[in-house]
């Protein structure tokens, strides 16, 4: 990944209006930008005009430091808003785990072969299990009991390691545990993994409830979390078939595949700034 | 598929003990019967056992007509229930629609094609839409108009009209309207095609509501009917990808293809009698 | 389909240069073109751009009968070649048969539902069987017996009849017969739907081939077609599950919906002009 | 996995005769046996019968040193050949890698996490890059340095490792190296993971052949080895979507899921022993 050339990679979100693809396309080549990519996405429902645009780095005319502050005006002139990235600068993630290894592995296996263009330097977790998972992989591993009863604490301890460490992202990696919406305001970038395929399940034990209700395809949902439990904007949903033959232990280990498969590709999705949330929906530029 | 030899096929549903496989097995074999299929299936939760075997008619000791009763008297000593189908026998089938064709055209389509072995006499409609699209296929079209107030009168209709063409089986391809208990005690074996991915999405213009919760799969459900509205035992579930880009005609439109292959793949297994129902499950056997 | 307001699509490739993505939306807003969808791909290892842009036809500032032109001089400058479509004109497709009835009749069913934005006054088979399958469809079937032995003299025929109906897209559905070069040459908009997952089984009996392989998935296959056999550049593939209870005539069954389903989609794609070929594939905006 | 009460796995193939399944059960149960899975197929082509009937090992008559014995003897009878398995016993299987970790390391996490039923003594690479990837998994890593010049010496020293540590099966988890006749002659029980979708890209290079002919979907094939190279009887095969994004450097990333779920599932269903080879096929029952 990183022998690849920098680019610059903007996201925008404006009120729909004609001219716009041409607008902003045209900013970045006066301005000496080479793009590579150029997607964009008209909500016609909302009046939304969605915009994605990656240019090399090398080339531009407008200086790395001062891009922000320019591009900050054009999305004022449009009404807009907007995320600013370099492909060079890999974000700083947290990986929240319980006591299920699976989906942690899978990530900290993925940033190491290169597939997930980030950093781990943390790993929270309510459980003490998964500690020796992380070893090699220079992630520290912090154990924040976390129960109904102490939830204030844990998250208020988990919110200061997150500034601590420098974190952008936090991913939940069958972290089984819920936060708050204060939490959610004070660090807002938070990737979920449920084991059902959404809006099907939402809530605790989807699996034995699937087995319940006897569905021959079982999901799993990524998606950015929201207060509203289950209910957050979808990245990526994955599904496997299951039969009679399966009891709910069988769906459990099925899932787990499903679910690494969902996270780690929402992951990089985001990761790549492919993914643009609107409302409680995602377009996803892949 | 007339040209395959004529086979007897037994579904059989009793408590679980040791020996049951040998039993049932042996019992056909001691009557000259040559198995082509032996599936069997224990749901060690609920304590049942369930079996499907297929012989060959030709060389089966017991007349024809007398399987039957010797089966019941088996079925009998192991306190189960059972169904018999002979192969060479095409059920009589009602395809009841409302005013969408594809899933209706498919399966008369299917049936031309010696995909389905059934016989179609018999199309009702709640509208006269879709008439000229039976022209050619041998069924008769009739039109029992149905809404809320009439409900009752229409279903009598209904009913009047499933014993006169001596119909077996009753498929929904995209009827639109909810049978009454009274209705399934009287006619019990109906299936159903649901346009979302059971338990999501129950109920009323799922794909409105999947394109507003912003899924990224969309799918469709057969299922037998019970009387609690789309909480029938499932028999197959199909999915299709959406994207941000897709509006809710499109997830229409992508719908009917999920829909026409789990409806038509459903009524297929339920006729090569594949499908057994035990309490709100299916074990299917194909 | 009809009711959406028309669109002017412009496909254009021509050598990558930093700067194309500006030039040509600025172009069609220069003109006063409300841009709609905006796609662009960058094969650097050729060298090569391509883009599909599509803006409403309403408002924009050029006559609809002077767009071609002023496009032709706008993809001369950047040494391209372009394709313009107006999404109000419905192209004159002939789908061609052999005796297999399922892809045409799909064909013509989503032509009827709207599905698929094209006329088909034609029909063309080298049999008599499927003549009655064209009834209510508005298309006339005609027969052009066609074996190896006079190839050349039905191809004569089939170009005439091509040109005599002004047909632009010939839909190979089932087909069975090879197009020579010379045919390819003179009418080279030909889609073909190959019952494999190509490049496995290529040519004859890709199902028969594929049961003694014991593969676990069959696939579909719908690609344009080139002089060479089963080579053309792919639009679309599809798959299904197979297990060793298929016999070969359950791999066709189940091969029939898989070859419906990719046809369908690859065509819709291209009338949809989503489809760009360049080299020996394709980029398919979707 | 080791909670579930030991159970009796019986695999036989014989010539197709009427009576088999009552006989082969009839039998189990004469013994005291209680069946819990009874699987069979009639490949009526070959003129052959497989059966697949496991039993609870506790309160079988027959002793378990005898079972073997019992069984020879029934088979003898039936001119068939048999394999006996018991779920107690967990067996040593050797992975063999090269250079790519994610199908080891795959591996490796599911036995861990119970998901595979085998221990694992031994991993035998002929590089030393993985070494430390085997680090807390208690498996010794070997370096055999392999090459087209020292085949034979490395197949003799591979073999005297597969004796020593007395390895069933082997596992070719992305092992990039050809095994001769003679090593399979000695060893036969090979599964290998192939990065194509077979038949299709054969050999070497499969995802830049792929790149280069345009697929839209890419493969993984699992299979047993033979000494015709990737033609040995199919386990499974996934598949994943691929665009005109996509580079060759996607199309292995991506590849690298499928071909770990396609080794992961035939491994299990192997070690479940729910796989029968018969000819260059396989029946599964799963």
């Amino acid at each position: 990944m990183s022998v690849s050339p920098a680019t610059v990679i903007l996201q925008l979100i404006c009120p729909d209006r004609s001219g716009l693809v041409s607008e902003l396309t045209g900013w970045v080549s006066a301005n000496g930008g080479n793009i590579r990519h150029s997607d964009h996405h008209i909500d016609a429902g909302a009046g939304l005009f969605l915009s994605r645009i990656e240019w090399q780095l090398e080339g531009f005319g407008i200086p790395r430091d001062a891009i922000a502050a320019a591009v900050k005006a054009l999305a004022d002139r449009l009404g807009g808003q907007f995320d600013l990235h370099f492909s060079d600068e890999l974000p700083r993630v947290a990986i929240f785990a319980s006591k299920q290894s699976h989906c942690l592995l899978d990530l900290l296996w993925r940033v190491r072969s290169g597939e997930l263009p980030m950093q781990v330097p943390l790993v929270i977790s309510n459980h003490l299990d998964l500690e020796s998972v992380c070893d090699g992989f220079g992630a520290r591993y912090v154990h924040v009991p976390a129960s109904r009863d102490n939830r204030a604490d844990a998250e208020a301890r988990i919110l200061e390691l997150l500034a601590d460490y420098e974190i952008e992202v936090a991913v939940l990696a069958k972290y089984m545990q819920v936060l708050s919406g204060s939490f959610l305001e004070r660090f807002p970038t938070v990737i979920n993994i449920h084991h059902s395929f959404l809006p099907a399940f939402k809530g605790a034990q989807p699996y034995h409830r699937a087995w319940e209700r006897g569905v021959k395809l079982i999901g799993a949902t990524a998606h950015y979390v929201t207060e509203e439990l289950d209910d957050g904007p979808i990245i990526e949903q994955t599904i496997a078939h299951v039969s009679h033959r399966d009891e709910v232990s069988d769906l459990i280990r099925k899932g787990r595949d499903t679910e690494r498969l969902a996270l780690a590709r929402a992951l990089r999705m985001h990761l790549c700034r492919q993914v643009m949330v609107y409302g409680s929906r995602t377009a996803v530029f892949a």
